[in-house]
């Protein structure tokens, strides 16, 4: 039987409470998820900001697993800690180890579910592209954005974040329960059809590759001075060309998506995610690509899940 | 000409930032809204918990107005220090008084644009009398609920809170901003009419008045064990009876309404409002009821913007 252990985490930002809401359903109801027959692991991510009903406490913990701040000796950051601690549990040489790391997180943004990935590891684009191919649901590669990294899935040897939107901080919703709780049961099935090499890989994936993320026009002190555009809100995955209205000012001035870079259509995401305005990202750009499916990730996956 | 001043207060909750947005708009452009020829001072009612980002930060502000809070001595809190401050500065007594204050809030409850008035007072009838007349926005009459007081506009002489909806927290919204920005502007138009004795009363009000609030089904811990029915979600306003499904269980079992107090339909409204969880809110029930419009009404309005 394979070693394989899969570690589930939600509340990685303290104020996304259904995924944690869900895990703890199930703790009290071990049947309510099938297993199917994998070892696994749920933990909440930041129980102190869960606690609390914050998105995090000294810093983002998903922003705190780059090399330099797991190096750091900085012991009073609690995120910081708690990513050193995160991995010496469940770290993929930690005591308890796992393999493969799924992140449940929720939105504000109109995403529905989706997938988010980090980088171009093989392992990672053949779970995805077998999760897409038995539910549809899009990927957004999220590579080449030197201000944000240290995410908590780059810490394990395969990993995604599934993001389930549109939700407000701190509210349980019928639909996001009921879209985390497929698609957690989607995960693992897919997994452990792996395992018993039962698994109906796809011919191509389809991602939609971070291009670059904007920033609300701001004024001298940095206060946001336009909106998202009406026409936009909620547009989340759905194509727009230079020319389309992007934000609004309150006296009905617009600005509108012009960037000679894009030569075509972009889809935007995480339009207007409420966390994400501190950040300076109003929402991000992606191309949709259609990428043939390549053996090799196929072999990397199922090298890691038999290690 | 009428010494009326009225009072417009945003931010009273410092994580709802649509109000206090158009406000900031407003300072940074005079000519944006028109005063109507009435004198108009506009304040953030938590400008600290705004800054964090926080609903409030010792205790919610807009419950800070009840009179034991006003007259203890805890210099320690925050809120009761503001509310001393607001009432010292703007209250029907302070350094420059005011008569009338309005309270703009944001909700993720799909309330849409609504108002907000506490116990009957004639003034308040009547102000909200015009506007519904105008523009048909619903009132919730939010009174007989001993756990909820110290609203901000109760220690006005009149007073209503402007309440929209939904969006979450934290989050500047296109339909928000605007349906905030109109709602500001009627208000000031129709107070400015009444000066001027040009007003328009109606022959009927029709509210929404409190019958009670009731909370999530929870735990021996105090955890909600279920979530608002994906049925009744973004229902509000809309009349629901006996038997209808109100909180779902993740295995699928529900909680129906079931009141034997409710003969007739009721009308939820805050239903899942994120910030109410705290309160044992899970959602309100109200009775629509259709009021003959009373002259005293008028009578008392008049004699207040006329004092």
């Amino acid at each position: 039987m394979s070693n394989l252990q899969v570690l589930l985490v939600a509340g990685t930002h303290g104020n996304e409470i259904n995924a944690p809401w869900v895990f703890d359903q199930w703790k009290q109801n071990q049947d309510l998820i099938d297993r199917f027959g994998l070892k696994v692991i749920s933990v909440i991510g930041n129980p102190l900001a869960f606690e609390k009903g914050k998105r995090y406490l000294h810093r983002d913990l998903n922003r705190s697993f780059s090399k330099d701040l797991l190096n750091s000796e900085n012991h009073n950051d609690l995120e910081i800690s708690r990513a050193k601690e995160l991995l010496g549990l469940y770290g993929p040489n930690g005591k308890n180890a796992s393999q493969i790391a799924i992140d449940f997180h929720s939105t504000t943004a109109c995403m529905g579910s989706s997938l988010v990935i980090y980088g171009r590891r093989p392992a990672d684009l053949a779970i995805v592209s077998l999760i897409q191919h038995r539910i549809g649901l899009p990927v957004y590669l999220h590579e080449g954005n030197p201000s944000q990294k240290g995410f908590l899935v780059e810490a394990w040897p395969c990993g995604f974040v599934v993001e389930i939107g549109p939700v407000p901080q701190g509210s349980l919703n019928s639909r996001i329960i009921q879209q985390t709780f497929q698609a957690l049961k989607i995960c693992l099935e897919e997994i452990s059809k792996s395992i018993n090499s039962k698994s109906c890989f796809p011919d191509k994936l389809i991602v939609h590759r971070h291009l670059k993320s904007i920033d609300f026009p701001r004024d001298s002190s940095g206060e946001p001075i336009a909106y998202i555009h009406g026409d936009l809100d909620g547009r989340d995955w759905q194509p727009i060309k230079n020319g389309y209205p992007l934000f609004e000012y309150i006296n009905g001035d617009k600005v509108r998506l012009s960037d000679n870079s894009f030569s075509d259509e972009v889809f935007p995401v995480f339009i207007n995610e409420a966390a994400y305005a501190e950040k300076n990202i109003a929402m991000s750009f992606t191309k949709k690509e259609v990428w043939r499916f390549d053996d090799c990730w196929k072999d990397a996956f199922y090298a890691l899940i038999n290690s």
